[in-house]
């Protein structure tokens, strides 16, 4: 049999980091690569207590559902999106099998294959191949501590005139950045005056530390109707368990309703088991309070990794000190480049994810990602040990 | 906003069939329009013991899981399959939000737009909708009870060089019908020796009436290794529950690969709660002893639809007496056209779906799909009443 694959297959090719990271397989690896949530804070009883309470109601839980997904859960996340600020009925989200089914949904329907997608420099690794898969044209935004640089984000809408601004604004993967007020004001302006739509994604802006008011989202700061020039998703994945592979994405009916349908030839309905179930935590657990739990163990663990590269010193090394969510992002000298010492630390028994992977063109070379929600704080010094002798054995 | 939805969007508009059925929401009319399998036979309390047990293993069930799907469940789908003839180790598989999504992923890896699927005359309503919204073009065989007319197959493959045909040979939705053994061979042959690649859908093969062996699928009957030129998909939603969204896919590991990739983009991974609880079905739950039990109710219910058309004695009236699945493929007089019928018969209290909807170009709009499992036996008489009322309005 002679395959004729399609075109976009291409764009689903291999990385050469996923093949060095399968070398990570059956060693004794410390993994600071994945995005993985800590095991430790899964809510396994309450999950399981949420499943028997589904159960209970009889065998037409097991039943088709809706497209849309079970209506109950919509209710309950809309509550949830009220004391963020976010106002979205029901008929205004969709729930997806996670969020990255959100961005992979909205591209099939908004995005024709040429089209301009404009993303953050760097930016999230698997919405880089949605949009590559889509044979869309990326076009990376210059970005500093605070967000897009309005400057550059201007000058490229101009340029471009691109269908798409896809941002992570709050404890970005791969960055843990922040977008400023400021930022997040001036990118919806910039974007709501050339008929650009925005696609904020945020699955960490819970995992929020240090205690302090939260920052609005661009959907919560767009005033028409709907966030009719923002279309915002999140996730279950981060605050309860990612096994349950539920997201929600809100936005303009019109918005939602094509993406709806889109969803039903593509699959047509996420799992109900765990929406039901989802539905039940919203009404018998204490869901903030499970979350602030979450938050202090994971700014300790991100405050144990800074403090541990401070001890190493190490030479012309930067970052930036998150305020939220799963992973620091490392700037090495220039002359480092970290798939090289990839390879080496993957033989002192550690990996991390080289920063090449998250820019969709003109990569910087020397940056990596690092999670610190996943690794136990034994592990997280033995990881520093190792990762230094990588790093004195590039450096010979 | 001014919101520029993608070319494709076009293809998910809504269908005048769906705007009736629209109708029937909330009043009291029965239906005989959905694919819903029946819920008295959902196993309920296997189910929510399975799921106890996969939450009795601890915290690390939560986790993200592989693309590929949970391993053990995979494994016992293998076992299942050679049951069926069918050879398909792990590698060769891939789990799946429904089957639906397969055919979705398939599509994504396969065709371009533009490219040519062969389809059956009619065929799945929703995997013409995924075909279309990728912009391929469908051209459908002309079938008999059989299947696909050998002739009219190898004329449309010269004539319009496929790159896949898509089928269902047993019980097929919505026409009920099984294909013959020869034809399943010739399909095959001619297929193969074209380098066109086949995906043969089987959602409703395991509802098999009558107690005999079952037909060999054209998977099984590929005797290339791993079925080089059929790629095979079926799913647990009829045999144990939809709400459980899980399916599967086999074939050459080479495609198999690339839709995992394409899986990896459009969602990561399904639910494995899910995959998880089915795998203890498997373990702990008499799996074989059920789909009996769903056949021979689903049998008995296919019966009395037959029989009660029968006695109603309409005049030019046909369908094929199904072999197994849920759905009875009706032939009005060619001057009854179904989306008229409807209209009169949601007034009458009953709903079904016309034919036109089943067919990618050239339909017969004197056709109807009648489902026979989510109906009960005194709602069933009722329908046919309130059916003969539609009928008898229409030929006045």
């Amino acid at each position: 049999m002679n395959y004729r694959f399609s075109d976009t297959t291409k764009a689903f090719e291999s990385s050469a980091v996923r093949e060095i990271l399968k070398l990570t397989q059956g060693r004794s690896i410390i993994s600071l690569a994945g995005g993985l949530p800590n095991e430790q804070f899964f809510p396994v009883e309450a999950v399981s207590e949420a499943f028997d309470r589904v159960f209970k109601q009889g065998k037409g839980v097991l039943q088709y559902g809706l497209t849309e997904g079970y209506t109950p859960l919509r209710e309950n996340i809309s509550k949830h999106l009220e004391r963020k600020g976010i106002r979205a009925g029901v008929d205004n989200m969709l729930l997806t099998t996670g969020s990255q089914q959100a961005i992979d949904l909205l591209t099939r329907v908004y995005i024709d294959p040429g089209d301009v997608i404009l993303v953050e420099r760097p930016t999230y690794l698997a919405a880089i191949q949605v949009f590559q898969s889509r044979q869309a044209k990326l076009v990376s935004v210059d970005c500093d501590a605070d967000g897009m640089i309005p400057e550059d984000l201007e000058r490229k809408i101009k340029q471009h005139r691109p269908k798409l601004v896809y941002v992570i604004p709050t404890f970005s993967n791969p960055t843990g950045k922040s977008w400023s007020l400021e930022r997040r004001q001036s990118t919806l302006n910039l974007c709501k005056s050339n008929d650009v739509l925005i696609l904020e994604d945020d699955p960490y802006g819970e995992l929020r530390f240090g205690g302090g008011e939260p920052m609005p989202s661009i959907f919560s700061l767009e005033q028409e109707a709907n966030g009719g020039a923002v279309v915002y998703t999140s996730t279950f994945s981060k605050i309860v368990a990612p096994a349950l592979r539920t997201g929600w994405v809100i936005g303009d009916e019109q918005v939602i309703r094509h993406m709806t349908r889109a969803k039903q030839a593509a699959d047509l309905h996420s799992s109900t088991m765990d929406q039901q179930a989802l539905h039940q935590l919203f009404e018998h657990f204490d869901l903030y309070g499970h979350i602030d739990q979450i938050r202090t163990a994971y700014e300790t663990r991100m405050r144990q990794m800074i403090d541990l590269m401070k001890a190493k010193n190490w030479d012309g090394v930067q970052w930036i000190e998150p305020k939220g969510g799963m992973f620091v992002w490392v700037e090495m000298p220039e002359h480092i480049n970290t798939q090289e010492l990839l390879k080496l630390a993957v033989e002192e028994g550690v990996a991390f994810v080289p920063g090449i992977s998250f820019f969709a063109n003109e990569p910087q070379t020397n940056t990596m990602r690092l999670n610190f929600t996943h690794t136990d704080s034994e592990d997280m010094v033995r990881a520093f040990d190792r990762l230094d002798r990588a790093l004195r054995r590039v450096e010979k």
